[in-house]
């Protein structure tokens, strides 16, 4: 499949993160030592504090080779924890890259993943200041831990939200979703008629929400540009119920969306009809759309209802026990969160 | 074989999060927000430099569970990241630890890997402030970042060394190389007679190496008492020679071991020895000893010579090609660095 395939065993551990690692500049005013020794070294900025977070990216369960390339992946595999550091109102600053993989992979395959991390961090001015890289007895697997700093009063928890606070989110939700069932039924496909060209024309929408999203740094910069501290926040990773449903939770209240008011992109509404789907589980419950999920205080209704970056979409309630989803016809239904999906089978 | 066990499907993701994180406290100082939101959050203390380091335990590459009980196995997955810290004559202050694992493995099962997390985190005095806990494929896979804390001016680099400059190394070599020799013998007669009790008395020292390391935070500390500033530090790993080659390259010198000044234990040699195995290629490249290796201008030499704690095994060189080992019989040989054991097949 490579025109060149070099093996990693051919370079050695050594070699490999000397390839992977020649490129790297470090342009954070506090990456004080990047990759090359025990461990990096920060300077954190006087009076900040540090955010810390980290995610497992394995192949089988979030993300398939058939269809990801390396590089998206790579890519994906840092967002989704720039995503993290967004979600408690921070910037992040560092990140540090674990990867385990097997002899499937070649030289040119891992620089090709590196490629990706290596763009992620240059788009969102983060520097890659560690890391590790092993052989697995089977597959690829990246852990990515993310660090970022934000000023004591400007960190955002879940738990700060009041009961009568509204409920925001940016961007549009469902996409991501969307974009893994046109990937998942063009795979299926192929599967079918190996010869097949995959169909994808028209979507890319979807498939770069679901390929290649984004963190939301430019809503962070918004809201201080706006004067907001949220009471509350958290990233859509597992879908918008199951967050709202942390927030919630997490501040001691109940929470009540409106169908109608959940922002859902044209194209993502057409396909999921297309596929039988309905749009709004797929916004509510289809997760990996890293949008920005937050509350504020009803007084600041008037500064943000017009905004095109945010929707609101619902408010909490007193009653802890509340979960109500009122639908487009003004029926209340209950709002559930997707579950887990479970443990693969060991293969 | 579980005396009980609950399939981890049946609590769920959230749930097992919550089962492992439900005793945990923070002791750190600057630990103002640890496990359940988007991210921790640390305050560093004013004028320190943060350090961070990675590492990934792969099952079937870096471990084996047919040996290695869950407990120690979480216990060492810490351990090594600390060390890494103390490598940058640092003190080790926070953890993250990911974790993938497949249906193979029961809440019970988790509980006792995360015990071992638990139990390093207290005898280490460092938090537990994050995690990602996702099913994998096939096996299991802990992915360890450790943050610490370091003054500006006590951090040590690989590349600080100076041509003259002693090397020095705590505690002694090869042991934990041995301990794995003991289990994998046992591991073959068990497969041949899968009746056989296993006979590891006598062992326990080496086998407490290899499957219970320690970070040597106590060597950190006795250097501050000593006021003493390496000029380089690393931490054992991959074995002596592999380390010492580093320290020398980012140093830009040459290196000179001596081999009767490389510390063993009796038991450790006399084990070596009943394996047919050579003691000091034991010493030089068994790896995974996490003791701390290490120079110090030769002024230095009357402060240091008789401590308990340190070996003086050779020195650095002028010529940066200069890679010896001094034998015990005077000879001079080559300095080689075991390989890496290259990329395993997927399975």
């Amino acid at each position: 499949m490579d025109a060149e395939r070099t093996e990693i065993g051919a370079i050695g551990e050594f070699g490999l993160i000397a390839e992977l690692t020649k490129k790297l500049e470090t342009k954070q005013e506090g990456t004080v030592l990047g990759v090359g020794d025990d461990a990096a070294v920060l300077q954190p900025k006087s009076g900040m504090q540090t955010l810390v977070s980290t995610d497992l990216l394995c192949e089988g369960i979030h993300f398939d080779l058939t269809y990801s390339p390396l590089k998206h992946l790579g890519y994906k595999a840092v967002v989704v924890n720039l995503s993290d550091i967004c979600a408690m109102n921070g910037t992040p600053t560092q990140v540090v890259v674990g990867l385990a993989l097997s002899n499937r992979f070649s030289v040119e395959a891992v620089q090709e993943l590196y490629e990706g991390v290596r763009l992620a961090c240059t788009r969102y001015g983060v520097d890659l200041v560690g890391g590790d890289t092993t052989s697995s007895k089977a597959g690829l697997m990246l852990s990515v831990t993310a660090l970022g700093e934000a000023a004591p009063d400007r960190v955002v928890r879940r738990s700060g939200a009041k009961a009568g606070d509204l409920i925001l989110v940016s961007g549009e939700l469902g996409s991501a979703y969307m974009g893994l069932q046109i990937l998942e039924r063009e795979k299926l496909v192929f599967k079918e008629a190996p010869g097949a060209q995959p169909d994808l024309t028209g979507h890319e929408e979807l498939l770069e929400r679901q390929l290649k999203p984004e963190a939301r740094t430019d809503v962070i910069d918004e809201l201080v540009k706006l004067e907001i501290l949220p009471t509350a926040m958290i990233d859509i990773s597992d879908g918008l119920a199951s967050e709202a449903l942390h927030i919630a939770a997490q501040s001691g209240c109940g929470v009540k969306l409106y169908e109608d008011k959940i922002p859902m992109s044209e194209k993502m509404y057409d396909t999921a009809r297309e596929f039988n789907l309905d749009p709004t589980m797929c916004a509510l419950s289809g997760g990996e759309d890293y949008e920005l999920l937050f509350t504020l205080p009803q007084d600041r209704f008037e500064d943000i209802q017009n905004h095109p970056m945010f929707s609101i979409i619902g408010h909490l309630t007193e009653d802890a026990e509340e979960r109500t989803l009122v639908t487009r016809n003004g029926m209340e239904t209950a709002l559930l969160a997707q579950g887990w999906d479970g443990l693969q089978a060991d293969s």
